[in-house]
C-alpha cells in the first residue's frame, strides 16, 4: 500500500507495517500514484495535484473540518477527518475565550501595557451563565463538560435544530459559541436578524469558520452596544486585514485560528496517522468515512 | 442588637429583624458603639475607629482574607469572613489564566493591537498538565473540579505539608498556583531557591497574597528563562508601582486584585449579611469563627 505522507521528521520516524510512504511537501511532490494520502497543510494548488493521481482510495485530512477538500476529492474517494486530534484543543480554546471574557483579561492586558492597575469593566463568572453551542458535536459536548463544574448551563443547536429553536436558544443566551461547519447553509448563518435576538449583553464566540457570520452585521451590532462582545478565532478572509475594524473595535478578542493548535500537534498526528494506517491495512477498527453530501 | 453596616444600596434595602441597621462610610463614621460590624472596604484608620468602639462582640468581613483586621481586633471579639462570597470567582480567575497562559492569549491581545495575525509562541491545552495548588482549601478544591475535566492532574500543598513535600511538588509542576493568606510563615514562601525548583517551562499563578513571592527572585527566574511565566492577580505592594519591571516582562501578565471580583459583590454580600445576622440573631447555623491564631 502506497501512502502519500508529510515529509516532516514525526512522520518520517513512523514505522508502518506493509506500507510504502510516498513523501510531498509543498516544494517537491512526488511521481506517480498512492492508495492513500494523509493530507497535513499544503497549498490548494499542489493539494489538488496529489488528489487528482490514479488509483487513489482514501484520504484521511488530519483537520477537523473538510471545506478545503471536499470540492477536490474524485468519485468513489473515501475521506476521512481526524476531529480526535482536534477536539479537546478547541473546547479548551472556547473555555478559555469565554472565562477571558467574564474576567476582562483583554482589558487587564490593554491596562497592563498603559501600567495601569485599573479595576474598570464587567467582571462576572460562569455561574449562573446560559451558554448556547451552535453546532453540537464532539466538541461541544466536552466543552459542556468543562461549563457545567462552573456552574454555567449548556444548551446545543444542531443542523436539526428547527428555526423556532435557533430563534428561543438565541433569546435565551449570555454566551453563543459557534462550532459550526462551513457548509453553503451555513454562511453568514449568524445574520444582523439572529445577532439581534441575542440580549445586549451576549457575547458571540466563533472558532468554527469565519463564513458563519455576516461581519457587517456584527460590526454594527458591537458599534450600537447591542452585543456584549465577541470572540474570534477564526475569520472571512484569514488573516483578517489589517484594515478591519474588528482589530480595535472594544470588546472584541482576536486569536489568529489556534483554536486546535497545539505544540505536540505534528507528533499527535503523526501518532494518529500509524493508528489509522494499522487500521486500514488490516480491516479493523477502520473509522467511519465522512458523510461528504452533508458537507462535514 | 445594633450592627454597623456598610452605606450602600444593597445593604440600606435589607430588612433585618431585631436589628437596628447603623451605616458607615468612608466619609461618615457613626457615634458609639455596636454588637456587630460588617466590614466592607474601608480604610485603615476608619477600620480601627469602628473596632475599637465599646460593646462590640463579633465582626464579619465581607473577605476571604483576614490579614486586615486581626491585628487590630479586640481580645473576645470573634471573627467571621465570607470566603463562600469569593471562593468560585477566585477559582475561575485562577482557571482563566491558567488557560489563558496556555492558549497564549496574552502573546494574541498583543498581536491584535499591532493588527497582526500571528501564531509564534507555545501553545498548549491543559491535558496531562500537572497543577500543584499551594494553599489547598475551598477555593483550591473547587479549583480541582474544574480542572480535572480539562485533563489535569491536581496535588495540593497545605500548611502540613513537610519540605520535602514542598519540594518534590514544585519540582513536578507544570503549574503552580498559590492560594496561602498572608501570615508571617508564608511571607516570600516562593523565595529563589523554591522557584529553581520549578521546571523552566512551569508557570506561576499567585491569587492569594503579593507577599507570597520574593519579587526579585521571581524577576530573575523570568528574566533568565528559568520560567515558563507568571500571572499575578496580587502584588506587594498594591496598586504594582508604575516603576515595575514586571508590568512589560514577556510572559507576565497582570490583573488588578480581582480575582473575587464580580459586578454583581456588593448585592451579594448583601445578601450574605442578611443570613448571616439572622442566623447570629436566632443562634441557629452560626458558622465557625476564624481561628485567629492560625492568622487565616
Amino acid at each position: 500500500m502506497r501512502v502519500f505522507l508529510p515529509d516532516l521528521a514525526p512522520f518520517r520516524d513512523l514505522t508502518l507495517e506493509g506500507v510504502t510512504p510516498v513523501y510531498y511537501s509543498r516544494d517537491a511532490l512526488p511521481e506517480g500514484g498512492a492508495d492513500g494520502f494523509v493530507l497535513w497543510f499544503l497549498p490548494e494548488a499542489q493539494r489538488r495535484d496529489l488528489l487528482s493521481r490514479p488509483g487513489l482510495k482514501w484520504v484521511l485530512t488530519l483537520t477537523a473540518g473538510i471545506d478545503h477538500v471536499v470540492n477536490d476529492l474524485p468519485d468513489g474517494v473515501q475521506l476521512f477527518n481526524a476531529h480526535a486530534l482536534h477536539d479537546r484543543a478547541v473546547a479548551q480554546h472556547a473555555l478559555a475565550l469565554v472565562l477571558a471574557a467574564g474576567r476582562g483579561l483583554h482589558r487587564f492586558r490593554d491596562a497592563q501595557h498603559a501600567r495601569r492597575w485599573e479595576r474598570a469593566g464587567a467582571m462576572y463568572t460562569l455561574e449562573g451563565r446560559h451558554v448556547v453551542v451552535w453546532g453540537f458535536g464532539h466538541i461541544g459536548r466536552l466543552l459542556e463538560g468543562m461549563l457545567l463544574p462552573l456552574g454555567a448551563t449548556v444548551a446545543g443547536l444542531t443542523s436539526r435544530s428547527t428555526p423556532d429553536d435557533v430563534n428561543a436558544a438565541l433569546a435565551s443566551a449570555d454566551d453563543l459559541v459557534l462550532l459550526l461547519p462551513r457548509t453553503p447553509a451555513t454562511r453568514h448563518i449568524l445574520n444582523a436578524d439572529r445577532l439581534a435576538r441575542l440580549p445586549r449583553h451576549a457575547w458571540v464566540y466563533n472558532l468554527g469558520r469565519g463564513e458563519l457570520i455576516d461581519p457587517d452585521a456584527l460590526l454594527h451590532a458591537l458599534q450600537d452596544d447591542a452585543l456584549g462582545g465577541a470572540a474570534l478565532d477564526v475569520t472571512a478572509p484569514e488573516p483578517l486585514p489589517q484594515s478591519s475594524p474588528l482589530w480595535t473595535q472594544p470588546n472584541v478578542i482576536v486569536t489568529p485560528h489556534v483554536g486546535s493548535t497545539t505544540d505536540d500537534l505534528i507528533r499527535r498526528g503523526a501518532a494518529y496517522t500509524a493508528r489509522f494506517v494499522e487500521a486500514v491495512r488490516t480491516g479493523v477498527d477502520v473509522p467511519d468515512p465522512v458523510q461528504t453530501d452533508r458537507g462535514y
